[in-house]
């Protein structure tokens, strides 16, 4: 039940929002008393922290896994973290909409156990990039916090307007995306005058 | 009086939400009536839709100038579009907030007015990239419809965490960022396997 109300509750906040869903709609699409609801949770603003709590624990799982993948260059680990973050936003559209969208009505509290875990999701990124410089596959030149907020802007922004049913798949968008993080897009030969 | 609703509007929406502004609260903050604030618009809505207005058209009005400008090449009016999206950013901060989050409140007919003004900005884009690739400083495999995204994600992406007063400079942010898109991260002869 406590699963079946995170999952009534991500597609009522993704399609309505926060602020527009009531603990009753929740409970009236499941068919449970509100008795059910406050079995589990406190409040709405509870649930809502765990959708945010699942989602980004979901994400540094998967991270977690690519990270520990000894055999992979650090270019194929960025790649995997960019696949991955695509992958999840695609298959999970309505909770990308509320961990997006919804983080204001968290509360101090609940900000305090979300937020760290955002946080380290970003580093490990970072993490990737600067190994990839130490290491000599990446230019010596760059700022890895600055370009994990790049890569992760790449693949989020995925999220306003990627069709999961378009003509380019993720796997291709991945690709895409990589190419330009890697390589860059001008012609071979071109510097940037500085 | 117009211009002093919207903006104490974007002030308020960008602090509270939309949802949690009411008109009460808009015409108190001014000291003014009810009445005013309907001698100029319809309804909170109506505010909403010109607030986005404002935004979209600064910025497309912002990238005509750099699309007219005929002495610079593709990479530099992509370059001149990054900084002028993070500049925007940074000096409208509740504006953009405003923009990216409460785009769901537009009724169907004021989406139509702003998003067709959205997609001109991001078409934009995808056609400075285009002609960079017909002109041959970018290359010829690129998609220069998704890579219009990307780098609409890494420059819009900022609003999300980019600190005005931060180390970095929103001049050396759009510098790192560019010299990404343009040049990519790997080390010089370096190559994506494929």
């Amino acid at each position: 039940m406590r699963e079946k109300i995170i999952n009534t509750s991500i597609a009522l906040f993704g399609a309505h929002g926060f602020r527009e869903t009531s603990i009753e709609d929740i409970t009236k699409e499941l068919g449970v008393t509100k008795g059910t609801f406050y079995y589990y949770f406190t409040n709405k603003e509870d649930v809502l922290m765990h959708i945010h709590l699942r989602f980004i624990e979901g994400l540094l799982e998967q991270q977690k896994a690519i990270l520990d993948n000894q055999s992979k260059t650090n270019q194929e680990k960025l790649h995997d973290n960019v696949q991955m973050v695509i992958r999840n936003i695609r298959n999970g559209v309505q909770s990308a909409k509320v961990f997006f969208r919804e983080m204001k009505h968290l509360n101090e509290h609940h900000t305090s156990k979300v937020l760290p875990k955002r946080h380290e999701f970003q580093r490990n990124i970072q993490g990737i990039i600067q190994r990839g410089i130490d290491e000599g596959e990446f230019r010596r030149d760059l700022r890895a916090d600055m370009l994990s907020f790049a890569v992760l802007g790449v693949a989020n922004w995925s999220y306003f307007w990627f069709e999961p049913d378009g003509e380019v798949s993720e796997d291709q968008l991945t690709d895409i995306y990589m190419r330009m993080i890697i390589e860059g897009i001008q012609t071979k030969g071109g510097e940037i005058d500085e």
